[in-house]
This record gives C-alpha cells, structure tokens and sequence, in this order.
C-alpha cells in the first residue's frame, strides 16, 4: 500500500501549531503569562492534535517519522500509561480472533500465524519511560542502552498478546516468531519469552549475518517467502510496525498493534 | 495487506462489553438503578472501547464490518460533529502535501493524484445523520433515499480536502476521480464539485455498465491499472475506504482518510 516518502519534517506541522498555541492574545487577554501545558485550550488543542498524529501514525498515513513531536510526548506518554492503549491491543486481538476462528487449520502443521516480538509480545516501555521516548536530544534512541535492557531479558508480555498467542495454539496454528533482534540474542528472548509465559512456537527467526542492513521491510519479506517456499501458508501476521506487515509474502490478514514510540522502516 | 476476513460478527466484542457496564453490583452500591448512557463510567469505557473500534476501522484491522456498533452511535456522532474528525483529516493532508512536494513533476500531464469522492472530497454527513446512521433498525442503509440525496448535488465539500485539491493542482499535478458513483450520475456529480469549489480535473471515472457488480476494490485497481496502461504514473491516492487504495496498480502512497460510518468492500 504506502511505501515510505523520501522525506519528511515534522517541523512544519508543529510550528504552527505551537504558534497558535503560544498567542500572545492569550495571556494579554487574562493578564496572566500562560505557561506551555498550564492552559487548558493549550492542553486540550494540543490534545487534538496528537490523536490525530497517532492516528495518522497507526494507519501508516504518516509514512517515515523519526521522533514522537515534542509537542505530543505527554500525550503519547499518557496514552501509554492509561487504558486507551489496552483497549486499542485487545480490540485487534478481538478481531484477529474472529479471523483465525473462520480459518480451516488442515492439521498438516502448516497453517502459520506470525508474531513479531519488541512491542508485540514483549513490551520495552519501561524503558523507552525511563530514556524520555528518544525524544530529548540529551537522549536520542541509543541502540547500546537499549541492547543492555534487552540482555537483562526481563521485558513483560501484554495481557491481550498472551491472550491472542495462547487462543492461536489452541486453534491449532504454527506459531513462528520474526524479529529484527539478531541471532546472538537468541536465548535470552527465547528465556524472556518462557518466562512471562509463552510457549510452544514453531520458529524463532532472527536477524543472522547476511540479514545485517536489510530493511525490516526486506528482511521479514524474504523471511516469509522462505516460509511459503517450505509449504507453509501464512493465514495471520501481528506486528507493531508496518515494516513487519508490509512488503512482499504478505498474510492473508495483517494486524497492526499500535506504537507511537519509534518507526522502523 | 488485508483482505476482508469472511465472516465477521460485532456481538461477541459488544456483549461482554455491555454485560460489564450493565453490571449490577454498580447499581447496589450506588442504590440508584442506572439507565445505559447515565452513568459517568459507562460512558467512559464505551468511549474508550469505541475510540478503540474506530481505530481498529481506520487501520482496517477491523476488516469487514457492517454497521457501527450500536454502543458506538453516539461516540461516533459526536466525532463527526467535534475537532477532532477535522483535525485527523487535516494532519493527513499535511502528510500527503509533504509527500506530494518530494515528487517530481515531469510536465508531461501524466503525474497522476487520485481523489474519490465520497466522504473525500464530499461530505454526506449531513444524510446519515438524518438517517441515523444507517444503524437503526427501523432505518437501515437505503441506496434509494441515499441515490436521492446524491441527485440533489448539494454535498459540502471538505475544508481540508479543498486545501489538499487546490494545493495539489498547483504543484501540478493531473487530478483524476474516481467515484464508485454510477456514470448516469456524472451531470450531477460534476455540477455538485464545481458548486462546492472544486475545478479542472483530468477525468472522472464513475461505475460504467461493465463494472456493475464488482467490488469497489476491483473496480477501482482495474481502472487505476488503465491509467497505467496510458503511460500515466499514479504517485498518489486519497480515500476514505480501504477499497479506494488496496488491490493491484495501487499509488506510490495511499492516504486513508477517516471514515468511521460505513465500509465498502
């Protein structure tokens, strides 16, 4: 569908805003110089604004991003920490029931259902929480801090993952697991996974050497039309990022599961 | 990406739903029996849930669906009457605007942007909110009293599609429309543009005696792959529905505009 655009600013959807929202008009009207976040029309436009950023961001129609706008930070903080985000993960989880319930399973153990991992089994919140989103320049994304929580290999499962994973066994799909984590950190997954309570999957697939600087794109691409090539049929795919959902070997049905942190293209 | 899944029912997310809100121990706390919509709780989580359908709708894991849930009527009235509607549209015209720069225009006329028009360029709100939606069951959807709304030609236009059409045009692109609207509506159709503000397109494509029957989603990659045969490079499309962008000879990017009232497979 959408492929990603060769360049994209967010800067001249936000300055405007941030014009608007920093009218001097306001403050002379009440007399009271109105700090960034203490006024509620401020609060509240801004508000507006970043669910439509989020939403636009869901439905790929924002293409390649790089950061959250510092602008919608606590916005996406609180949407993170409230019960939107669950409600949002359990309702996909609903409907990509409703779908695999409709799927003839053939009992050859070739009906497979993918699942990414990072922000699809596994949440890394904690610690985008604790490194302000990437966003701060202080603090941009950095990949060595964030290899040192994965190692640590106590990232919790989502509720509504488990709950999806659990019901897909017990339909009977394979389960194969794809993500851009690399090879060398295979068992520390396959531990942190068993220990919030998955298990039995088909496949743990990895980024191995001659998968280094392929697009997650390519990458889950070429992953699964190995698959296919083997005689599975790919009836399902969850993933946080249209990079996991996209491209080419596509499933029959993809789910994205919301992210408003980061973007891999 | 997705294809709809075959069967499909809203009641099993709705129900439990309901029977959590309907919940008795409420009323015995509280010792006032509750009516649905009285209480601030129930309207908060309906809200929630229903933000979460809507969103499952516009990222189309939802799929096919039929009718808006009914504990969503409200929820979603309220989002076309409120900011937010506008600004989700607007923050994806600023996408498509900040895509539409990056491309270059050959000036050879074959730099194609596709618009449909209903619920894109033109608003009929104002009909499905006089018919409930097409929710209610003593008023479901009607394709006649609709063809008679449509024969009036007098939809609104769309502040942000208007924005997005004129600043397409001066970039200089060649607009082509393609409407799931019959060919015996094109007098009306083209009179209900020019009225609302909209003017020099290239072609407006609309359901020919052929096409009855088809699916909007090939009809619509049918003709997009006409105008491919021509030598014309589609660079970009902007819909309301998922049929409008999905399929074969899809845009380079594809701008799913909100549309939470119905589906069109």
């Amino acid at each position: 569908m959408a492929s990603p655009p060769r360049d994209l600013s967010m800067s001249f959807f936000v300055l405007p805003l941030l014009a608007l929202l920093i009218n001097p008009a306001t403050s002379i009207r009440t007399s009271i110089i109105k700090l960034p976040g203490s006024d509620g029309s401020r609060s509240s436009a801004a508000d507006t604004y970043c669910e439509s950023w989020r939403l636009a961001v869901e439905t790929n129609n924002a293409g390649t991003w790089d950061v959250i706008p510092s602008l919608c930070v606590d916005s996406v903080a609180g949407y993170l920490k409230g019960d939107e985000y669950g409600s949002d993960y359990s309702v996909i989880v609903d409907y990509a029931l409703a779908f695999a319930k409709t799927v003839k399973i053939s009992g050859d153990g070739k009906d497979v259902w993918i699942f990414d991992i990072d922000e699809t089994l596994l949440t890394n919140i904690g610690y985008y929480r604790a490194h302000g989103y990437g966003v701060s320049r202080s603090e941009p994304f950095d990949s060595k801090s964030f290899n040192e929580w994965v190692v640590q290999g106590t990232a919790p499962a989502f509720a509504a993952s488990l709950r999806m994973y659990n019901a897909l066994k017990k339909l009977g799909f394979t389960i194969v697991l794809l993500t851009g984590r690399d090879e060398d950190q295979r068992n520390v997954t396959e531990t942190n996974l068993r220990d919030v309570g998955y298990s039995g999957w088909e496949r743990l697939i990895l980024r191995g050497q001659d998968d280094q600087g392929k697009s997650a794109t390519n990458y889950k691409s070429e992953q699964r039309s190995k698959l296919i090539d083997q005689g599975f049929k790919i009836h399902g795919n969850t993933g946080d990022q249209w990079s996991d959902l996209l491209g080419f070997a596509v499933a029959d049905r993809s789910f994205k599961v919301p992210n408003p942190m980061y973007y891999i293209p």
